[in-house]
């Protein structure tokens, strides 16, 4: 990506702040700020802020320590740097270059951050750029869709792989630890969670793997994801230990129905609610609509969670590049959970599928 | 960490928030929650918020599908727990349980949350905790100045084994997952930063380590730390390939001065500031006053940047128990800089160090 794109990509997130109404868009460390310029910085105390004010060139403010760093950002082309030092009042800075008006910010901004500017403003008033701006990120270009196919693709990968391993007797940390290295193995460079949930741990959705030793019977929910190339994998997939009992294997065959469902109904002008009913209404049909615990999925990109949300309600028509997971789970407190997901990207004529693990309630030892 | 720990370490908060004049503290995700009540799930866009109002027992709001992992985390005893639905409005659960007053929210708290609860409320008003109440987890008890101990002497001996390892010829990056690799065998369950700086990338304080190869004569900053049983470490170090150009010496030595007047000027009661102060005093001394970028040093714990700060001008007077960080650096844009850091801890007499890596300007091959 080179320095033209985070360019354009600024010029379009003006545009949309302006056609919003707002006087700009304020846009602190973590993914926004990574699409929009390529710098990096941790998210901390220190306040880094891109300033895209209607009608101004663009400022970074950066401490002054990371100057050199945002100056060889891969999008630092055209942006005038501001830097401050430990002990000035960095907000005051971004003050003076804010005329009056309704800013829109990034949402991970530090709160701490967001009442110190509001402090330091008189005249302006701020919203959550999420809400207002959701779709900046959601539609993705082809190198986008390239870069989160490669990262599905070795999630998958690390999926055939920790299948082939010995789970009875082991412990569910056992597991999250082969999940991590083989994520590594092929090709995250970072990774972000380890899911695995074994018995009744596995009707937690979001569990943390612990002590408790694999059994036979169990069915075993791991969801997994980390980062490749900027991009971020996330698939889940529900196993069992031997031979699964009956609902065991009828809960699986409605998850699986109904993950296929959404999949079915995700084309473009296709409001995002409809796709989270789709996959709602088999779990409901059931019998099981109040243990359906959660949406049906989340964008996916530089974030692993991110606009479009599919969730019940939501009237966000779907448009070709945008991509997210479809991840419907039944969970039955105190006795077993199974979730399947994959990442999807809406095409032209309907959608394509980021993962290719298989699906089956497939046996494991 | 007992659940009574956890429930000691919530009164003591309420406690303070109520001295501050505050109608309670309202904790998100993160190293604050962590503190708090044991449950670490991860900062994202669905609500999780600890809410302790004063003269009221705690209330942690949860998404419903975190619940079985919040009951289970290890602080859960003594909270209620309020959950909501992906489709539900979580904002209207917190403003039913607030009275009016002043709250305090945490500083990591994203700014699209703080924006909806604004606007789901009539008479709050919120104020950084990190304002108001900076101190809250700035004084470690035994047990967390041996976590940090511990980490710290993780990351001496990643030092002490990387500095056998080749540096000529080969790049930044390599050095870097050099460092990733020894932290995690010295016990690091996370690796959160390996900045590996080279020749004149070292005179940029948080250079990103990349492609350039390390030549012979180069000055290498090493600045690298992670989590070990959940508290950090942060250790930097700048060694030499080869033999040291005088000014490299000489800046070596200016830099270890400034460390070790800054160790000798920490006891009980001494402001953070003027521990800034006597390492500043140093280096401005020797001539490099405007080539110190930053301030000091930094507080350690759960987090690896948090209260006290040691930065000019900054009044907070020092406790026994306080853990932070003693790191003055000489910036030569560039040519080269040196940083040098150890955590330190403040005792009844003085201080401690918490790294013992050798500090001599070490030359590698």
């Amino acid at each position: 990506m080179n320095a033209e794109t985070f360019a354009e990509r600024r010029r379009r997130a003006g545009d949309a702040a302006e056609a919003a109404g707002l006087a700009g868009l304020l846009v602190s460390p973590g993914p926004d700020l990574a699409y929009l310029t390529g710098h990096t910085p941790p998210p901390l105390e220190r306040l880094t802020m891109l300033l895209l004010v209607t009608g101004r060139e663009p400022i970074l403010v950066v401490p002054a320590l990371e100057r050199l760093l945002a100056e060889h950002a891969p999008g630092a082309a055209g942006l005038e740097m501001l830097d401050w030092r430990d002990g000035e009042d960095p907000y005051r800075h971004v003050a003076r270059a804010l005329p009056a008006g309704r800013y829109a910010v990034t949402d991970q901004t530090w709160a701490s951050h967001l009442l110190e500017l509001d402090h330091a403003t008189a005249d302006c008033l701020f919203v959550a750029a999420g809400k207002i701006l959701p779709l900046l990120r959601a539609v993705k270009d082809a190198d986008e869709v390239d870069r989160l196919r490669a990262a599905g693709r070795a999630a998958d990968a690390t999926f055939d792989d920790v299948v082939q391993l010995a789970f009875a007797g082991r412990r569910e940390l056992d597991v999250a630890a082969d999940l991590e290295r083989l994520l590594r193995s092929h090709g995250h460079q970072r990774v972000d969670f380890t899911i695995v949930g074994a018995g009744p741990n596995s009707a937690s959705p979001h569990h943390h793997a612990g002590e408790r030793p694999i059994e036979v019977g169990d069915a075993v929910v791991m969801d997994f994801g980390g980062v490749l190339n900027g991009y971020c994998s996330d698939l889940t997939r529900t196993v069992v230990v031997g031979e699964p009992a009956d609902e065991l294997r009828r809960v699986h065959e409605v998850v699986r129905a109904a993950q296929q469902a959404a999949f079915e109904a995700t084309r473009p002008g296709v409001a995002a609610g409809e796709v989270d009913r789709a996959a709602r209404t088999v779990i409901a049909e059931a019998g099981y609509a109040d243990r359906f615990l959660h949406r049906t999925g989340h964008g996916i990109g530089l974030e692993v969670h991110e606009p479009p949300y599919i969730v019940e309600g939501d009237t966000t028509p779907l448009i070709a590049g945008m991509t997210f997971s479809d991840e419907p789970g039944i969970y039955l407190e105190g006795r077993f959970g199974v979730r399947i997901e994959d990442q999807v990207v809406v095409t032209d004529a309907g959608a394509d599928r980021l993962n290719d693990a298989v699906r089956d309630l497939l046996p494991v030892v």
